[in-house]
This record gives structure tokens, C-alpha cells and sequence, in this order.
């Protein structure tokens, strides 16, 4: 019988799943909304039913198949334990839990999803990990046993793989690499972490924009740039921009090459991988973005591993690359049988 | 009958070896020059001299053992290949030689010593991958799976383990955290490496040293240490004057401590150890080290990791480290069996 893993992606706005078989295929996917369920004593409710829409697209397959685990990525997902902590942007809690302390707060979300699939393997991994080992069974790091996955979108995430198996760390939280320091001056920019000058705040779609800004207040070049105010302005227009030539795009593309190409190097010093894969939105600007940190991780790497690491785009994104991801946790677990 | 594992480690100016057993007594320990033997040619005469020397130790054991393999620490090695590789501080190479490429040249290590000792597991890694896996079989990283050791030396190496299992990387040169970047402007110091700003530059014997040169310059306490001259200063000189409460010595502790913690804390976020040991020279100076460090380390540590992760000191330095280290890697395979 066919075997299909369902893969789940939690994000702050909706929640997407997907049947995905050993090949990468995704053969049905749905969607239910995550910000419906952010009010006071939602986080029921939203189980019960992101759980009725997977038996629902499960009941609506039209061939026999063997469902074979749920695997999920989500924002501060521990893979240990299997819960979803501190979850800033997902659901509330109630005035009147008995833990006041909300930088606690969990969620025993595999459990809670187990209960409505009482016979299925669940695993939860955070959306960065997921990607990785997406990358690992279906995309650029097929084969490979240990490569980097780096996800550039609002933030910067990673998931690093040594040995074959994904680096947790002894907590369950292993990964964090947008927040390595790389100012720690005061003038370092401020971090959603509540700290200055991690990786993320330079590296990362909102970095490269905070950087446009930068740059608009320091260069004296016309810009198109400079018609977009703030809140509207889009990484993805600075690759528009470094298309017909702006110098400003240009500049941003570099120096967020530079800041990252630095923080690669240190990365192969302290893990030596055969590739680092670059994901997620600011990955899409394509040679705007290799270029520069390709370059400059070249230029800091350490003698021994010059020429040596590949730095890849991604081999799912696009193709429902969450969800991909996600259902390779489940995946992985049953190639390695 | 009693099971004993060589452990050997190789200096640049000599090589000790001993027979370890799964407790990790050191039955026996020998050793012989590293230093004589670094004319052009003479690393046959190196091996030759090495293999008899064990020989003659095994035969001087007083009762019937079996030994279960040779495990090497030393510099430049590489696991997956059982070689040294480009050993600046060992030996040299004859003009006459194919490869006059002197940066990639190679010695197979592992096979030369087989060949002395045919039916024997050999193993070879570098001393500071010894030193984190004799942390985790006979030291303070005892039953951890996830954890980094620090060697504070003239250098600055690193172990890092995850699942249990030491991250040599793709090309077996993983762990190289004295060389990640943490002044990558043109006034960073020079390192060994031929780059600028690494972090052993700062955080080593060596670093501290050169950490109290250029406070002797800056400040103008009074301080014995003035007396010394560059060529004649020792790091150990710095902790006994901050224990008579030196300012230069106790400020060159603080800047060294807050370089280390701070890199300790992206360490964390990169790896999620449950503890990370500081190892080696450096590392006796106790609270003197560890205190800033630890302060340093939290002051700057992602809140998911604050409070949680152990610095400790090494649990083997003193009782022949590096020989327990280097057997370790091969106690380490047969524990696992």
C-alpha cells in the first residue's frame, strides 16, 4: 500500500498540511488559519480543528494508503519533548492558568495531536530544523551528512546536521545561529530577542531592509528606493532595484553579504560542513546574495577549509517547501529503518 | 583478561604514551622526543623509534592483558582519514619529495603505526578532540551526549560533541573554535593562522599574555609584572599576581573572560550543550578564568539558554589528560559496543 507522512507548517498567520509520499511528492494540501485562534483560551479550539481538517483532507484521498506519521515545524518547537514553547506569535493563554510565568508557557502539542491520532508517529521540530532535514531527504543536501541549512526570511534561522542526525543540543533548542553576536557594541542593531547585534538583525529579509535604510540616510546616490516609506518597503524590492544597477540595493546586497559571508566562515570553523544551504525569501535574490557571501566567506575562512564548503540554494523551495520539510521529519525516521 | 588501550599524544616537543584500562588508571607511561626528530627524513626513523618504544612498554607489563587498540591525539589529524596533515611543529619533509606543496603534504599516520601493530584498532584525532572524548569517557562531560571542551593553550581548541557523537565534519576538521572571527577589523590581532581578530589570539595562554602587554601600555598601575619581559612571560605569572590582587592581571582575566564568554554564549546558541569544559594552561587558573567567563557568558546568552548550561573544569587535567584522552578514543568505540 501506498505510504504517505503529513506535513505540517505552523506559521504566525496560517497553518499549512499537506500528504507527502518518499519521493517529495505533495499530493494534497489545506490550510487552516493560525490567527483565528491567538484570542484567550484558543489553543483548543484551534487543535480540534487543524485535527478535523487533516482527517477531513485524509477522508478525501481517492486511493487506499497508509499514513505513516505527522510531522510538524513550528516556531519554538522542541523536538525533545515535543512541545511548542513560549510561542510569541501563536496563541494566548489564560488569565487564570496556574503558571503566571508566560516566558514558560508550554504546549504539549504532539501529545495533543497524538490523542486525535492515537496510532501515528508525531514529531515536532522548529520550522528552521524542518527545512534542514527537508533539505537533507528531498532537496540540496540529499546524500549529505553534514551541511547547514540557513533560512533568511523575517528572521535567521538554521538547522545544522553532523553525523547524520540534526543537532538539538541538550535542550531541545540547538540552532539559534541568527542570534550569534556579530556587534555587540552598543551601537549594534536592536534584536526581536530583546538583545543587540545578533546575526539575524543584519542577515535575514528584515536585516536587508534595516540596511536600504541605513544606506538611504548615508549614501547621497538617487534611488528609486526612496519614493517606499518604511512599512511598505519589501526585501524583495532591492533585488528589483540591484537589477537595473541601484547603488544603494547594490551596497545593501553586499554589506548583508559581508556580515553573513563572516558568520558562514566561523560556522565551517566550528562544524566543518560539505554544504551550506541558503533558504527563505532573501535567499530568492539569488546572485545579489551569493555573490557577496559567497565571496566574503571565502575571504574569512580559515586556510583549511578555503575552496572546500559548497554554499547551495535551496532543492525544495518553492515546492511547498514547508511542508516538504515537515513531513521529512516522519520521512527521515523511516528511510533510516 | 584485563583490557588496556594505548593512549599516545603527540607534542611538538615530545610523545607520551601510556596503557590506560576502562576506569582510566594509567598502568604504565612512557615517552620519547618529538623534537629529535624533526630533520628533513626522519619520520620513518619518528615511527620506528615510537613502535619500538611500545613495544618495549606492553613488554613491560607485569601480567597478561589484551590490548584493544592505540588511540592517537595530536596536531593536524584528521579521523575520517587517519592522517596529519600540513604538521607545521612536527616534522619536516625532503626537497627530493613528488609533492613540493608543502601546505597539503600528509603522513598516514594510522597505517604506519598498523603496520607495527597489525591486528589492532588504531585511531588518530586532534588533541583537542582527545581531550573532549576523555572528557566524556573518564572526565567531567561523564554520560553527557551534548557538550563542547575549550583547550585553553598557546592555542585555542575545541571539541564539540552532539548526539553523542564528536563533529568532525565533513572533511574531519570540525572544532576549529580558536579560529571564528571576533575582531575582523585591521586593528584585530594577528594569528597563527595568518588571519586577523580569531578568537585564540585573545583567549589562550598566549592570548592573555599579549591581553597584559597591551595593558601595561594602557594602564599605569603599579604591577611586578613589569618586570618581565615578553620572551620570559608566562600566563601562570598572571594568575599569581591577580591573587595578590594585581589590577593589570585581574583586568587582563576580566578582558580575556569577557572574549571567551562571549564567544562561549554563540557557541550555545549554535550547539545547545548541557556543559561546556575549559580545559588546559589557561584554564588552572580558576575562579581567575572561569568567573568572568561565566559572567560574560550569561550577560550575553539568548534567554532560552540563560542559567542553563554548566561551565566546568576539566574532570581529567592533571592525571596524564592528554595519554587518557588519546586512549579514550578507542575505550570510547568499545564502551559503545
Amino acid at each position: 500500500m501506498k505510504k504517505l507522512a503529513m506535513g505540517i507548517d505552523i506559521g504566525g498567520t496560517n497553518t499549512a498540511f499537506g500528504l507527502v509520499d518518499e519521493e517529495g511528492t505533495v499530493f494534497c494540501e489545506s490550510v487552516i488559519s493560525t490567527e483565528k485562534y491567538k484570542k484567550f483560551d484558543d489553543y483548543k479550539a484551534y487543535v480540534k480543528a487543524l485535527c478535523e481538517a487533516m482527517h477531513a483532507l485524509i477522508g478525501s484521498v481517492s486511493f487506499e494508503f497508509e499514513l505513516i506519521g505527522i510531522g510538524i515545524g513550528a516556531p519554538n518547537a522542541n523536538y525533545h519533548k515535543g512541545t511548542i514553547e513560549t510561542p510569541a506569535n501563536l496563541w494566548k493563554f489564560r488569565d487564570d492558568e496556574p503558571n503566571p510565568d508566560e516566558s514558560r508557557r508550554m504546549f504539549n502539542f504532539v501529545d495533543d495531536i497524538k490523542a486525535s491520532f492515537p496510532n501515528v508517529m508525531v514529531a515536532i521540530t522548529n520550522d528552521a530544523n524542518a527545512a534542514a532535514i527537508g533539505e537533507g531527504v528531498f532537496g540540496s543536501a540529499k546524500g549529505m551528512k553534514d551541511y547547514a541549512v540557513i533560512t533568511l526570511g523575517t528572521g535567521l534561522g538554521s538547522g545544522i546536521v553532523s553525523n547524520g542526525e540534526m543537532i538539538y543540543g541538550h535542550d531541545g533548542f540547538a540552532g539559534e545561529y541568527g542570534h550569534i553576536m556579530v556587534d555587540s557594541r552598543a551601537t549594534g542593531r536592536d534584536c526581536g530577542c530583546g538583545r543587540k547585534g545578533c546575526l539575524e538583525a543584519y542577515a535575514s529579509a528584515t536585516g536587508i531592509k534595516r540596511t536600504a535604510f541605513e544606506l538611504m540616510a548615508k549614501m547621497s546616490n538617487d534611488s528609486e528606493l526612496r519614493e517606499i516609506p518604511y512599512s511598505k518597503f519589501e526585501a524583495v524590492m532591492l533585488s528589483t532595484a540591484a537589477d537595473k544597477g541601484d547603488a544603494i540595493a547594490k551596497e545593501a546586497f553586499r554589506f548583508t553579504g559581508e556580515v553573513l559571508g563572516k558568520a558562514l566562515a566561523d560556522l565551517v570553523a566550528t562544524t566543518s560542513p560539505e554544504a551550506i544551504i541558503l533558504f527563505g525569501g532573501l535567499a530568492k535574490a539569488g546572485k545579489h546574495i551569493f555573490e557577496p557571501t559567497k565571496w566574503y566567506m571565502e575571504e574569512h575562512m580559515l586556510a583549511t577549509f578555503k575552496n572546500k564548503v559548497k554554499l547551495l540554494p535551496s532543492g525544495i523551495q518553492g515546492k511547498n517547501a514547508a511542508i516538504l520539510g515537515s513531513s521529512a521529519l516522519i520521512w527521515q525516521k523511516v528511510i533510516a529503518k
